[in-house]
């Protein structure tokens, strides 16, 4: 079953995407009904990297990350390797050599529910990961693996050109067929915070602002 | 049983809650006799946080935030947020919008045995969280809880208007009653603490200072 | 069986640790065959420290640190505090004053499989700590534990004057035997690898840097 | 703070603390609003026991038994031991000799949010126990908890008295205050749910017993 | 996005799904290539039930378990339940009375990405359940799920019709497209291994059944 | 490093293991001091086993069950497995057919920080397991390890030869050369511990047997 490498995905168009990864993850994961999030398992090895891109997966057996060479090989600028492996593990699949090719053709992030290495080096580089784990853990590279194939990953989900957006609140990904209409509804919802961020900061309350006062009485709510 | 909110509540002296808040969170602890801290599960979003305030509780229902908006009215300047979910739960209760609005009452930061989102927002507002999780999964208001009620947060028993101190180390909590005399005894330590740092930075032993060799000898302690 | 304080331990010749230390975590975890890898459950407490040291070990009681104070007597310049506590814990162990005290004596980290606090303190004393869990949960000192004995710790079995290598990857262990192959084994695949990031920052591929693409086929993978 | 055994405790009605323990976890739980449960953490060390009882409480130093003793005494026929540990630990506690003193003076089982062993003995015995762990660890002697003053066990406030229910699903607490109330609400519930168990058993859905099916309707379910 | 029920699945021909549950969960994972196991998170209430069966979808909010009233409605003689829950949950959605009911429709057990309550009674029943906790705390009935859409369990895409294989070791999927093939790999794999543990049993050594020693040797095994 | 296989390893006298066996996990542990307990992640995959033997040690690659055959090989009659990964990992590296080879040899059971499958075949054959995880995930065979090298497992160093006792408490190791010796603390503490079981079991109490009161008030235990 493993050991295919699909080559000609398609992808979500680059404006809609990086329309996507400017209004993040949170904004993102609501505007499409709450779905889409990958666990809080993986964490962003630095603070402050906010990306979106179109998923090139990989299917890849534990311990062994040869079919990231073999996936580097796919990536077009703007994407963004997605790694689940096919049984747990947190070995270090990855590390500055491979993030230094991946860079060099475009790539703007590794998402690998497993470890990472080098994380000082990916750090000064600007590569940005989100991972399960930092470990330096070495793999070996015997073993096919797959490219471009459904995976689930942390949990969730993905097909190859699907949209991932990831930033400090973690990692999520949006349908190709989707994005579009994901954008809009992501703009429109942050539009209408930007106007209850400026009546909360001037001190109205959320209670009033979205008029709750009344149902919460009506459960029984009782204020001693 | 939920549905309640108290809004009445007593707090300690400012002073004496900023007074806490300098010793942070392991002068405190240890001064009040090694109690009242809560599970290390609870992390600072991002370093450098210290703060004291006095806990303006929330029981609220796994993964709705509804609460919150009660909650915040109850907020007077120098309060601290402390949620506990009535079953474990890592979903994001509280993001910019919700920080803005409490923010904007004087709000000193949050306490969640439970997850957060937005959290590069929060980071440039300065408005600090100790959480369980970072993770942007969306809440939903349908269901009551209460506030300012006794609650169990990260396995310690905390009232409203107890005393909580987070920083880099993570939260510790005091009994208002108490925080008088603990910030008394938590100052004596800090003080007996700087002339022993000048004694260990010269190069004295701890075993000398503390007068140890003796007690270790007499256990059966043996060089070779 | 505990109560034993080993004085006189042989370390390793310091340009090789210093070496060993330039190397970092992951290079010479490869170059000694994939062995020594603690555990990833041991994270700095801040970023960008990289050090390598020689082990001073400890075997602690749970939940007291008495055995720190007997140990940092017998630090060098140049030497990690190891502690490996008897059964799981997380609390405390260690602060800011154990830090002067051992900074003092020239020590260059701690690494411990529990809790450390102060985190705040110890981070502007640029004294560097890999830890289970940061928490402020305090310790006693009644019972004995043993210093400079072997240990296990995260996982892997330490002895006294071996190799600490320790950075944002996490803590590698070399034996001291072996530090010197291992170092110059780790050189050369430095050396190595700059050339390979160089030919990856071109844009060459890994696949035909590493002669990878017969045996993938020959293996069955296929491209779609 | 430490070394208080607190002697004369209330209890409730025995035939009450009984018909808690005939209703179950899962009923209590229920009838008293979904509170009171203790961690999933919790599981007992062999199926099929169900108990209920009044609590004797225990606090007690991480690795150190000692105040097991202490509370043995305090025991009446018919209580629980409850012990939480000061901070998080899953030594083995508690072991066939404290349990052959335990039942010898009619305990009816033990709630530990640590370790325990002895299990095999334990199970042969017929006193159960509700665990975090199975741990052979020893535990030491040396330092003071306390018995019978208020305590955080799993998650959940327990004082002295309180009546504890535990089965295959876990443990729930019982204000000992509400028991009466609790059994009634509980008895009810079972009465009820008899009869819709014939009624499922039946066939008929719950769709049609509870009413749901124009609520879900308006909420925008959809068949396709 | 949520509150869609599919009602007119497909389903495997009923001797294949019987098939596949003979040769159970490790069996079945090895024909099919090694995927479609569900995480070790997700253990039997209690041992020896080995069941097969068709996928009756749930995605489920966490902590309400309305959707379970309308999945039973569309089982079918020989279905499984199987809820994934859309962020991390323990709450026991499940218990004695929604087994009754789904017992009575012929269903023959369920696959939970969360808790479960009421587990004697169960045993009792034989009613089989598959869960990441037992925990007794109970969920509202107030959000709309989905009914039989693809879904994501314990880190496994399952569409509905899929067939469930669980035992004591786990649960596994099969895609409902390849259970014909599946169960002809299984069964052949079968029909080896009965040979070799015959083999094995008489003191045959793998090394030598396999052959194995040539290429061990090859690679460098040295016996000292 | 790997790829060694130990061929001629000393055991300890069969009359001492059996003798270790005999007094069970938890008392071999204390007779020690209290050392070579294996975490409690090890559980026993059916209750009421316990067993003594020698261990054959297994260094194993995650996901690579090789070695295990090469182990078998080395077996005598009394022998238990021990396997450690080298990196951590929770795959099924053994089934009934290894059990079925290894059973034939004599061999007792097997201890393994991984995990196990076909555990309700092995429960069937008797043949006991204590494991990290009970999944079915299959594993390869590609790799060296190394058979009859020192590992740690779970946390504790173990060299071939050692002494492995298990039963429901978990896995404890006995050095070798301490067999006897441990052996004898071993059966002075059982028989001291009969004594006290009858007194406990006549009511007596810890307190007095003891003699604890005296150090307890000593120490400020009060009673209210």
């Amino acid at each position: 079953m493993a050991g295919r490498v699909v080559r000609n995905i398609e992808r979500a168009d680059a404006a809609v995407i990086d329309g996507l990864g400017a209004c993040g993850v949170a904004t993102v994961h609501e505007a499409q009904g709450r779905i889409g999030l990958l666990g809080s398992r993986l964490r962003p090895i630095y603070p402050g990297a906010r990306v979106a891109g179109s998923a090139v997966t990989i299917s890849a057996p534990p311990g062994d990350n040869w079919m990231i060479h073999v996936a580097i090989e796919q990536l077009q600028a703007g994407d963004i390797l997605v790694l689940a492996p096919t049984s747990p593990c947190e070995d270090g699949y990855f590390g500055d050599l491979l993030a230094t090719s991946a860079q060099a053709r475009g790539c703007r992030g590794l998402v690998i529910d497993a470890g990472v290495r080098d994380v000082r080096d990916l750090t000064q580089m600007g590569f940005p990961v989100w991972s399960k784990a930092v470990f330096a853990q070495g793999t070996i590279k015997v073993t096919l693996g797959s490219v471009n194939v459904p995976i689930v990953c942390a949990g969730v989900a993905i097909e190859a050109g699907d949209v991932i957006v990831a930033d400090d609140d973690g990692v999520c990904v949006v349908k190709r067929a989707e994005a579009v209409s994901v954008l809009q509804a992501a703009q429109e919802r942050e539009a209408k915070e930007e106007d209850k961020r400026r009546r909360l900061a001037a001190g109205e309350l959320g209670l009033d602002i979205y008029d709750m006062r009344g149902k919460l009485s009506a459960l029984g709510l009782t204020y001693e």
